[in-house]
């Protein structure tokens, strides 16, 4: 975008329109642009280079619990897809079909994977045969194609990157762990990382993936009180298995089906971050995934020394944090706003005064807090300054995540609450489907999950009465 | 693949029969499964690992250039895909064509990505506005599909990884200057890290790629004598341009067209490895590409101590080297033949007698040799050994791609060595694409590059015997 057109003028405010306000922070802090394949987006540098930080500490993650990477091909036959009854059923109305071959027509129609338990199925079936061959703990970093009618960047587009981890076990239990496994390693990214506090908890029936037994999920309140799905975890038991023939002998040398688990998180959680953390300036980024940490700011760059002094700043910060100067011919005020749209955590000011004085000053994009720093010993204060911001960040979510979580002990609170305050509402349920239904075509809410930190409300189910099973998360979603 | 069946027979010999050789080494080191997807491999987690190396070192030597990672839309509308007249002629009989999105048909067809010029400049045009946007030097690391008709892993198959960088720049001269720097980050590291010596050169017109004025590769020879071309850099000028309107507004305020390039390398890079270093025993990788990088292999393993040892060894190596320990129960025989296969550049062993005597025996991949050295200071012989095998199996590729480039000075010595000496043949060449049709119907060799480092061989063109223009590498190729 040019310089004339980058005029940062403000932003729609939260407040007003936060669907707008969304729109705004993604394209002014410059992380996606339109492209012409509609549904589609353009992820630019400052977007992709958020995936990167998440792609590389999430996979350092995996692999710490023997997760190995492979590659299977993006097309999946017709004829693949269709083995698992319900899979296909809740996958084939939004797959894109590919039917021609350079000039002439396919013999069998391909789609575009929109996720591949079916090819790592079809892989497995081949690739293993004895118990010695489990388990099979492999993961994929992709894209995947869903086409889907309404979109956002992020949040939902047609296509859209992700990772997709596809595990075979000898048992029932051993495919279970796995599958908690993986949940547990998703929460503590999301809060260690991302600085973004989730309730674990398990999928009801309506709300599983499509040939799981059991889909996990990790739910996240954004800051318009809205819930955003931000990570799964499917234990699908011997199902696909059963579809796929996917079969290893046992040490008794018998045949036995393989028990499977599946899970993965997508660019989506760059939305998550925008909606938890941004503001009215703009986007709000977490240090551990901030591709720069710290933005130096000379000013009166034109006289003597300061340029030099920020570079050297810039070097003596470069070992504690990822750190840039902004050496363009743009104004300090128009500089900071950029910085903090951008959600860069720590602005460095430094001008001929504070170098006089052998100082700068520090600005955090968290909390606007101001400080004169002396330049002896900066390197140590910014190392913890950007420890205390993702902490703090972390802290400040989670406050307003808990100070939006209501309780609701009867249909008029439950009403009451969906319509004046939004957020997450905790409330005892039946376990029927008819009264989840219920509760979405009336309010809006659906159920997020059965959290594993299960509270007694009451004994009876929110919306019909009866004997209570389940504590159950609702919230309207994106 | 299960034990059993892992009996790890001898594979076919190099010499008997090179492409059932590629082919064992390629299924028995592990590094692709078939799938059921017609032309497409899966990559299974040793391939994968070594692609993953790849894209590491790659991506550092890129960003240290300044490039920026980017990642554009998989599908290309067909009226965007024509607006190149050259581009789509060259890739339209060999895309993959998606025409329904879920129940529905689409409006406009879409191709699946064989490449993304298109979409670079359709973003291009809307994000470029004046000469402060310039340069752009965007890439992304993604697959792309070509529907080939005969495929063979990695070397040629429908859907491949590989990286695209695309840029865009204010003048002639920058976007040549990119073009060669790209160039020579591939030669770079294709000697440094694959171990690979490569001709660096210009491609004749017929050989081009589609849409550009001049095309740069390397290439590479492989054991069998046939040349690969192993990475291309494209310089555009300003002709997608034109024709994508992509224009920027100059210090004078005048509409100026950008100049651009494009350059890739794909997984075909790990073929290129098995193909200049494996031998009759599999796989053999140069130590920066291998995921691992030690095998230690414990002798007598069930004795007191000697999985303690093995493992205190690990622990030890593990900070200058990938290192692992061969703990299952198979024969000490076993694990070296399978470690030789996988082409692990070094094996250790120990076992009851060599920890009596502090010692451990340390066998060369590359070359077989087997030493006896004191575990005090292992760690150093380790690392320095590494740097050495890298080293060595460069040299040794050089040699052999050396000895294997010949000259010829006229027609019957064209004939002679392309009959009877497989490898690069050097020959002066008057520059008609008619006499390059000729030798490639009458012999199969085709113009591989016009090298930089230009000979003068004769004056005259080794075809048509009229005034020679250029010295010309040619091969049978891949």
């Amino acid at each position: 975008m040019s310089q004339d057109k980058k005029k940062l003028d403000a932003i729609t405010s939260m407040e007003e329109d936060f669907a707008q306000w969304y729109t705004d922070v993604v394209i002014k802090s410059d992380l996606i642009g339109y492209t012409s394949v509609k549904g589609c987006m353009a992820i630019k540098p400052s977007g992709y280079a958020i995936w990167e930080l998440i792609q590389k500490q999430l996979d350092e993650r995996f692999k710490k619990t023997g997760v190995e990477n492979v590659y299977m091909p993006m097309f999946i036959p017709e004829s693949l897809l269709e083995k698992e009854k319900e899979h296909v059923e809740g996958f084939a109305p939004e797959v894109a079909w590919v039917t021609h071959g350079g000039m002439s027509p396919l013999q069998e129609r391909l789609c575009v994977r929109p996720t591949s338990e079916t090819l790592f199925c079809d892989f497995y079936a081949k690739d293993i045969e004895s118990y010695r061959d489990l388990p099979k703990v492999y993961n994929q970093w992709c894209s995947v194609v869903r086409w889907e009618k309404e979109t956002r960047p992020f949040l939902r587009s047609r296509e859209f990157l992700w990772q997709e981890g596809h595990t075979a076990h000898a048992t029932a239990e051993e495919a279970e762990e796995r599958t908690i496994q993986m949940l547990n390693v998703y929460s503590d990214f999301c809060e260690q990382v991302l600085a973004m506090p989730v309730i674990k908890g398990q999928k009801t029936e309506k709300e599983k993936f499509a040939g799981a037994v059991a889909t996990y999920t990790i739910e996240a309140l954004m800051h318009d009180g809205k819930a955003l799905q931000s990570g799964t975890s499917h234990n699908f038991g011997d199902g696909f298995a059963r579809a796929y023939d996917v079969q290893y002998t046992d040490k008794e040398n018998k045949l036995q089906y393989v028990h499977q688990t599946s899970w993965g998180v997508t660019t989506r959680l760059i939305g998550a971050i925008i909606m938890v953390h941004g503001d009215d300036n703009g986007l709000r980024l977490p240090p551990l995934v901030a591709p720069t940490q710290v933005m130096i700011v000379p000013i009166q760059q034109k006289k003597d020394g300061v340029l030099e002094a920020a570079d050297s700043l810039c070097e003596r910060l470069s070992d504690v944090a990822r750190v840039k100067v902004d050496k363009t011919d743009k104004s300090p005020g128009f500089k900071f706003a950029e910085s903090e749209m951008r959600g860069i955590p720590v602005r460095i000011e430094i001008g001929p005064r504070d170098i006089q004085n052998g100082e700068c000053v520090v600005v955090r994009r968290d909390t606007g807090s101001k400080e004169t720093v002396k330049l002896d010993g900066i390197e140590e204060y910014i190392k913890a300054l950007l420890v205390t911001i993702q902490k703090d960040m972390y802290e400040a979510a989670k406050a307003h995540r808990d100070l939006h979580t209501y309780e609701a002990r009867n249909w008029d609170e439950f009403k009451d609450i969906i319509e004046n305050r939004p957020g997450f509402i905790k409330a005892m349920w039946c376990g029927e489907t008819e009264c989840e239904e219920h509760i979405k075509e009336e309010t809006g809410a659906s159920t997020r999950c059965m959290p594993f930190e299960q509270e007694s409300l009451s004994d009876v189910c929110v919306c019909c009465g009866k004997k209570a099973k389940k504590m159950v998360y609702f919230g309207r979603a994106y």
